[in-house]
């Protein structure tokens, strides 16, 4: 009696004997070995693609013949003619295994395919989406058993798949019977299983196979604009991202004036959740017009968003949320029907999951940026700032990781500054100023030359210089500093003090002139005072928050720092290290995550697994309240010189080193530390 | 150290020794004891009332002394001076346990208290409906342990009433926050706990304890008339039953039209299923306005239908159950929301749950019935026919119970007949034919008079007789036999044939005069040939019905019939036999179950296990399909002769000997056999 054949898997490792004649597909579900299958293997579906692999294998002991495998059959023939296979490739479920072979499962013939990440500092993400496409053979009726349709197609996702208890919408059971008699009892169904608790359910069906594909939207609720991804739910691909302005705008700029804007205004929450939904619902119309996917197709969703945009997003009235203690309708996760969030333009089936909140100022965004950055596991002690209207920042490492928010106000979105604007073509996003002239140049967002490049004004264009925006202002102010044109308490010095006739008298302080158009009938810009003390009450909330939670955590050093946000992408580390925004850290410890929202929130989309994850972290994570802490407003104020009255910036002083200067009446030219060291010794 | 004092509860009889000063309350929970609470002890809701007793009770071996309870409490005397406690009755959460004890637990203080139903031959409905309200004390939120309101809700719920898990719907959600607020962190919920699978989910809020009440609404959708009965979710008191046309009429008298409509018109099943919906809405409306009750509060619905009207009112189009195989869409009971199906004017979170149909042709109608009859039950075989446009029929005892549906067309509800009508005012609904004289009396509906007792007329009014109604038509067919008018093959014999000048010649046939009062300007009501080929069909249809199923179960008799439907309440026996609708068996065997569904469906309101119960049952009945089963066509044609061609009725022949006579022309007066035999000797 001769050995059954041998096949071993690769990348897995796993093998095994089965007698000869055993499909490859079958041998890999008997070894638990990742191979996908839509059809179950019915030859149609391709997905169970797998590249044999001939010779002699010493590592796994086997030598390949040329007749492994079962010689090429009808049903490949078939496949190959119409649609093509690659060379080498076979179908796993008609290719038999006859003698020793070895089996190797290409990525995208993986169920559990990784998606690479843009950022090569966090592991991929592992394809596990709750909804999956799967094709059944479903018994017809019959007369003397009768049953229902569907609870033949529930028994048929059982037996043929292990899906059991499935459930379905009514406007779906509505569809179901002619499905079943189009494809002549075999359809392709969309099951949603989700991560916890409730019975999986079929989401759409379609006769035969459907080969459309299927998607999900990754959507980040922000104040101002509300940005969506449209993503592939087998490759995990981005199939198009867009954006578009949180009409909520209208009621109020920034969160706290829509809170006043519900509790003013009866039936004003109502007004904003229809607002907020219809932008939503537009832009999911619009991503799946600029990838030309059938919206029907989309059956995910996944939301994150602050609290008040979360609340609103819902239609619960955020008025709490406006006031201590500051108490969350809900902080846990949502599964919900998509069209209860008024998505009308997708799959009226599609599921909604948004993530916790993880406290009244802490919302699903911060924990999407905490899903994406993995503090968690992380062996340093990581600070990681969201910046934006609100700061969410979370700090710790895999002992324990603390969050809180910090009220920054909306000065580093261009906000409440003089010359301030939106980043938008014609802001200026990037400032030098040389500290020998003290003469400024500078880049505009939508062009790629510095004003003082030739072929600047006309590479600009006739929009010219519009303002300046958050990471312009940031620059700047921190190039005054390194100047020496404001000294550590934030005061330009007049044209006299600092020898520079671009300051310039506003009132009864000075400004910085960067930017005069008004001779072409353009804007004058400058930095005013006022901007500076916008931007250190904003950069002092945001240090404050960061020091509260390095208090709660015993230390008065992080390892490194990550900037979250589209905002923080822009951010330049130096200047933010300056500015003080951030504490003292070498450099190159200060890095971008991007839009860790929106990766979290994709993330969620693709993996069921992480929903559990995050769901589980937001429970353990320790939560600060900043507007309770009596520290909070000490460090505060602390930290409203530039960069910090106290805090010594060793990484900082190495790397730029500040002039001391000091333009307060009647003082000289002595750093900030040394006007303290002055009103001691009165 | 002396022993605890003992409680006896009664009626359960439970009895333990608890510390003095042990709440009666805490004592029954104990011991497992029967006792309602909805505010958890609070002593506000009243539900825990109980009446001790004092003295000798020998029984139970225990002297009940004057102070075995504590004297009346602060609460106690408040909660009666604002209301009133019956003579005798304590507050079982404030009254403690001082010494030895019987403490009566009366009905109204029952949690699964019994509603006793009108029909004495079937058990009474225990109360355990899905919704039941319970008053909750929720944690106050906290900054230093922030959580959502919903989750300190739901912790309540899980910490005072032992509810885990509970899941609450968007529009829910919106009112939790001002609830909490208003009621002092005290309120009162109404939670769905489902009888299978899902989370318990909460449906509504109330600030403090709310003492409106919940009701829920068991609606029978019939072809013609949907009816329903507004239920008290805590007493199981009926307050109001009303009914409404189903509006689908329009669009086919019977089920088969309307299934052709769908074929033939695009949207036709969803026009018919937007009118059903609509006319649901109206009558909850109505019947809510009727028993003067907040539409808001009712939270629950049943639905029970036959299957085409199950699938029209889920949305889904009946095509499939017009044409073999017969296939339903979906055959399970359903848990749904009820505005899913249009119920816009309860509450937005009620719930509907629509029994299981049976089979394609036996639906949750049949399901409703059999859950009201419990054939399963019986220790007698007994034969349950609904009667109906189809009748719905069960055969069973504790060892098996088989169904089928048979189509008996619209005659027995007087559709097809010449003179007939629905049961309404004016009505010919009862008839006797004096043997000798051959002269009819009849009764009208709305007059309690017979038609030759005085002052007939003028108690019938202005309206006088209009038509006959199925159980009419009936009676007056069965009478035709019964005086020797109409042989047993159906044939009204002539005036010479009869001796009695009110056979009439019609066209080749003969007609009874029943009724004339064209003088009046009134009707000419006659029982025509034709009448009584219709009412032969449908007879023969029921019986052949029956008659397969006993063939299937290897009988031929049963030990009872029980006549369940409107209509089968107002059928008389002894008529249904004469005419061989059903088989022989003593005439006091045959009973009515009234409105067998509509009682089926309360119980579903009322019961959850009763629902868990028919999900089981439906899957264990047999089912038998009449349309291919050959042998319904030979009972069919068999069962055309009055009473019957070949079956004895001996217990019909002791009660009501028929006359022998025969109008064939040619033949004699010799009766159906005769003829037989006679054509067999030819």
């Amino acid at each position: 009696m001769s050995t059954d054949p041998l096949v071993v898997f690769t990348p897995s490792g796993k093998r095994g004997r089965f007698p000869a004649g055993t499909p490859v597909l079958t041998a890999a579900r008997r070894l638990g070995v990742d191979l996908d299958s839509v059809c179950g293997g019915r030859g149609i579906c391709s997905k169970c693609q797998v590249a044999p692999a001939y010779g002699a294998f010493p590592k796994h002991g086997v030598t390949v013949a040329e007749d492994a495998l079962s010689p090429w059959n009808a049903v490949e023939e078939r496949y190959d003619s119409k649609r093509g296979l690659k060379p080498g490739r076979r179908l796993g479920c008609q290719a038999q295994i006859l003698r020793d072979v070895v089996i190797d499962v290409p990525p995208e013939s993986q169920v559990h395919r990784q998606v690479v990440r843009k950022s090569a500092a966090v592991r991929a993400i592992e394809m596990d989406p709750a909804t999956r496409l799967h094709l059944v053979e479903v018994a017809e009726p019959d007369m003397h058993e009768p049953s229902g349709d569907f609870e033949r197609l529930a028994a048929a996702l059982e037996a043929q798949w292990g899906i059991a208890g499935v459930t379905c919408d009514l406007s779906l059971l509505a569809r179901l019977q002619p499905a079943l008699r189009k494809g002549g009892w075999q359809v392709t169904v969309a099951v949603h299983s989700p991560h916890r608790g409730a019975a999986p359910r079929v989401l759409e069906i379609w006769p035969g196979l459907h080969e459309g594909g299927l998607y999900g939207l990754a959507i980040d609720v922000g104040s101002t604009t509300i940005a969506a991804h449209l993503t592939d739910l087998d490759t995990g691909e981005v199939r198009a991202s867009s954006g578009i302005m949180n009409p909520q705008i209208r009621f109020g700029e920034d969160l706290m004036s829509r809170v006043s804007y519900a509790m003013m205004n009866p039936g004003g929450e109502a007004e904003m959740t229809a607002a907020v939904r219809e932008a939503i619902d537009t832009l999911a119309t619009e991503i799946a017009a600029e990838a030309a996917i059938d919206p029907g197709l989309i059956v995910e969703t996944v939301f994150v968003c602050n609290p008040v945009m979360h609340h609103l997003l819902l239609g619960i009235d955020p008025v709490e949320l406006g006031q201590a203690p500051f108490a969350l309708a809900t902080s846990e996760s949502l599964e919900l029907e998509a069209r209860d969030l008024g998505l009308g333009a997708i799959n009226p089936r599609a599921r909604a999951y948004v993530l916790p909140c993880i406290a009244g100022h802490v919302g699903a965004d911060a924990a999407a940026v905490a899903l994406s950055e993995e503090p968690w596991n992380s062996s340093d002690l990581a600070l990681i700032v969201d910046v934006g209207t609100n700061a969410e920042i979370l700090l710790g490492d895999t002992s324990r990781v603390l969050a809180c928010s910090s009220p920054t106000g909306p000065a580093f979105e261009g906000a409440q500054i003089s010359a301030g604007q939106r980043a938008a073509p014609g802001a200026i996003e990037a400032v030098r100023i040389d500290p020998e002239t003290k003469e400024p140049r500078f880049r505009v967002i939508g062009c790629a030359l510095w004003s003082d490049e030739e072929g600047f004004a006309e590479a600009v264009g006739p929009g010219g210089v519009t303002g300046i925006c958050g990471s312009g202002i940031i620059e700047a102010v921190a190039e005054l500093r390194m100047a020496g044109l404001m000294d550590a308490s934030g005061l330009i010095g007049s044209a006299e003090q600092t020898g520079s006739p671009r300051c310039v008298p506003e009132g009864r302080t000075h400004a910085y002139l960067l930017h005069d158009a008004t001779a072409e009938g353009g804007p004058r810009i400058t930095v005013t005072q006022g901007d500076i003390r916008a931007i250190q009450l904003a950069k002092s909330a945001l240090y404050a928050g960061a020091r509260l939670l390095m208090d709660q955590r015993g230390v008065d050093r992080v390892d490194r720092v990550v900037l979250a946000g589209a905002f923080g992408a822009h951010i330049s580390p130096l200047h933010a290290m300056v500015l003080g925004m951030i504490p003292d850290v070498p450099l190159d410890k200060v890095t971008s995550a991007g839009n860790a929202a929106g990766t979290g929130a994709r993330i969620a989309l693709l993996n069921r697994g992480a929903r559990a994850e995050i769901e589980r972290r937001v429970r353990e994570i320790v939560k600060v309240e900043t507007a309770i802490e009596p520290r909070f407003q000490e460090h505060f104020v602390a930290a409203n010189a530039i960069p910090h009255a106290t805090a010594a910036f060793p990484e900082l002083a190495r790397v730029a080193p500040l002039p001391r200067v000091a333009f307060n009446a009647g003082s000289g030219t002595e750093d900030e530390g040394g006007r303290r060291r002055r009103r001691r010794r009165a």
